[in-house]
């Protein structure tokens, strides 16, 4: 980190004071509500945070951090699993919190204009209400901001029909870390027009550029969906019954998997929570249909019930009305801060081809009975992507901090030999660093970092995410 | 191009044929077999063509002709627009036409690996037996490879609802210019692991790396379809239609628009061409909508009738048979083919957000008019995607060569103002480089430029393409 400012002088911060007035924070009280996001327990301080409300502010701020060798880290909502907001070096947060605006939602080419720090729940809304429909729906869609999706490349449960955030942008306004403005495509659903930058700073987890504009592209909002919750006596079942419905021809726009112990840990968080676990049950799917036409939909659903049959299931819960729906995905996008809030926790965002996904549970399973660890997993299985908990419960100190970076290395390796990678949708950060070697070869790696540098020549935006420490 | 060698010594060629026995052809009869693709009246002579029938052998091929400084051209099946797989620095060129091996067709998961030189449409009726889609269809599907359509992330009729080439590829087989063989990511529908190299190697039209591998996603292959010919008395009202139509929250299948002087030219060149072109019709759009239900999709097809209405149009023509659709779509895909036979020409791939298609199409009269040149317009209209193919017919040689450039200079300037780019889905190769700077500023050309020489430090793959020439 030779010459890279970690600490703010006194000129820096006169700097940016000037720059954006009140809009400069110093001091533990107000850095500390910017030290956290949602990752586990880390805590780190940055030394100032600045809140531009413009691309211009965001490329002078950047343009003098690049003169002056400060460390930057864009941060959004903070709702991150990985911890790529976190100004793990110190030096400079850059929030675009105050960089909230939708700026249009054009009806007639179905697009819309914004700038990252729009809740992307709230987007969603906005577009909605002109009858158009943005998909991707992370669980943390009441909070996170849309340009956290696209520095994370988020997924969430309507990715198994629609696709994650990638599938989804068209063109991004971006600012390099010298400061340069440039926008990465064209407005265009199809373009075939030099290298494909969108796609590159999609996923980049704000180590390429920051993000100042996002145009997204939209759809006709389904009118009607139908839900239903199969309780199976076998988690493995569950999991092999995902590929059976994609198999019979059928694309659901949610096919969730919860195991026994992410709905028994959540239930107790949650309001009126439906009463949908017995003894004898192992694991429930959650299965969603959308579309235009309920009747069209009743025969998928009937189809996908005879497809159950097969399997050792209890008696299938169809959700007849929209409360009884909303109640049911409440309790789905509760599992994961329920089961945090129960034990000191790691979670592993894995994800493998959706017919493997027996396997990978089978594979979780073993490892976390050799290593005596509780292992919680649920997650979007229409996409093969599981989210394995493991929980800290009464392992040791020693157990936990030593032996259990063996146990996740070793269900990497498995999850890479089946076909799959180490994150499908929460992004690497700074807490899957250190097994990138396990989903890449040293050739890979290092064409990623010569990339890196091609953005950033210095090494400022966001140092430490991703790639793992290379010895040289 | 210091250094690099653009002929083939007698100690190459021995290399080659070591490597590769009769796999190795000079000679201008063979090579001029090679020197042309479908772009313009282009010709370049290879030096020597190589067939590697292995990730291994291409690996050799490359690490060789890195070590001694030899440009490299891969080539599919020549059937690009835009010059890109031609040798227009001589050199090798290296042919992938014999890794033509569908791998597997994994119908648990729903993908298929494939070798580059699988002809598309020999893919595509290969899954679809399994009851599975690959939808991206270039109007050469019949002769055109996969590995092309990755080059130049082709588009063709279906991208309206499902998107173009880079939307259906998880995962490439690559090898870079040094000869190291890497994956650019891995085989999973959502994937937050690092910078997202798959997308960078789609549409870079093979300057970056040779594509050894491919691993697409499907979906289950619709059932029926409907497709229907509206006649339009006004060519910009048939572009004012096709916004209307997703403006309902309707998804077409295919949304095509020829003007008059497409069909009129196309006509002569197919067989039993259908009889749907009267006096007073300035332009047509065909519309087909896909599905599993012929009845929700009868509903919507009454609905693009009644939208319809409200335009100058005349009586609407609903495909009957099979062998109706079969007719009507043939004479879409001949006028490309058709229109060129007619004359000299040139063919501009411009795209804008499809609100603004009315506009683009007036800008094409205006500046044909301005210029004294005929242009017949016809392309992908639900994509914004319209072909502009510029006739030389009686212009004289002096304006073709010297006036020419500048109206086409206009015309992409107009495009870009509209929010769109100068090239959809041919890719820019050798013809539209020196345009490059009205879709991109400095900042971004070298942005990319940098990205090239990561993975082509000396720039010895397929060198010339996509880049203007820059004046240092």
């Amino acid at each position: 980190m030779n010459n890279k400012q970690t600490t703010v002088s006194e000129e820096h911060l006169l700097y940016f004071q000037q720059l954006l007035g009140n809009r400069v924070h110093t001091g533990e009280a107000v850095t500390a509500h910017y030290a956290s996001d949602h990752t586990e327990d880390f805590v780190f301080y940055p030394a100032v945070v600045v809140k531009p409300e413009s691309t211009e502010e965001v490329s002078a701020i950047l343009r003098y951090c690049y003169e002056h060798d400060l460390i930057v880290t864009p941060s959004g909502a903070r709702t991150g699993l990985s911890g790529g907001a976190l100004a793990n070096h110190g030096g400079v947060l850059l929030s675009l919190e105050r960089m909230n605006r939708i700026l249009e939602i054009d009806e007639h080419n179905h697009q819309v204009t914004t700038e990252p720090g729009v809740i992307t729940e709230v987007l969603q809304q906005a577009v909605r209400e002109k009858g158009l429909f943005y998909p991707p729906d992370p669980a943390s869609k009441g909070s996170c901001f849309i340009g956290g999706n696209i520095a994370e490349n988020s997924g969430g449960p309507k990715a198994v029909k629609y696709g994650v955030t990638k599938d989804w942008v068209l063109n991004l306004e971006i600012v390099l870390p010298t400061g340069e403005i440039m926008w990465t495509g064209a407005n265009v659903i199809k373009n075939a027009t030099g290298y494909n930058l969108t796609q590159l700073v999609i996923g980049s987890e704000g180590t390429l550029a920051v993000v100042t504009k996002i145009v997204l592209r939209l759809i006709p909002h389904p009118t009607q969906t139908l839900l239903m919750l199969v309780p199976f006596r076998q988690g493995t079942q569950a999991c092999e019954a995902v590929s059976k419905i994609f198999m019979a021809g059928i694309i659901p726009s949610g096919l969730e998997y919860m195991d026994r112990d992410a709905i028994l840990y959540t239930i107790p968080h949650v309001d009126d929570a439906p009463d949908i676990l017995k003894d004898d049950h192992d694991a429930h799917l959650l299965i969603e249909l959308d579309g235009f036409n309920l009747d069209v939909m009743m025969l998928d659903c009937e189809k996908i019930m005879e497809l159950m049959e097969q399997f050792d299931i209890d008696e299938i819960l169809f959700a007849e009305s929209e409360a009884q729906k909303e109640s049911l995905w409440k309790l789905r996008r509760k599992v994961g801060e329920a089961v945090k809030s129960h034990s000191i926790y790691k979670e592993e965002d894995t994800v493998v081809p959706r017919f493997q996904l027996p396997q990978l549970l089978s594979a979780v399973k073993r490892i976390g009975k050799a290593y005596g660890f509780q292992a919680v997993c649920y997650g979007h299985a229409g996409d093969g992507n599981l989210h394995v908990n493991i929980l800290k419960g009464t392992l040791s100190d020693e157990a936990w901090h030593n032996q259990l970076p063996k146990a996740i290395r070793e269900l990497f390796t498995e999850v890479v030999k089946l076909g799959g990678t180490i994150s499908g949708e929460h992004g690497i950060g700074l807490v899957q660093r250190p097994f990138m070697d396990i989903a890449f070869s040293d050739i890979q790696l290092d064409l990623m970092r010569s990339i890196k540098q091609v953005f950033d020549p210095k090494g400022l935006l966001n140092p430490g995410k991703i790639f793992p420490d290379k010895v040289i």
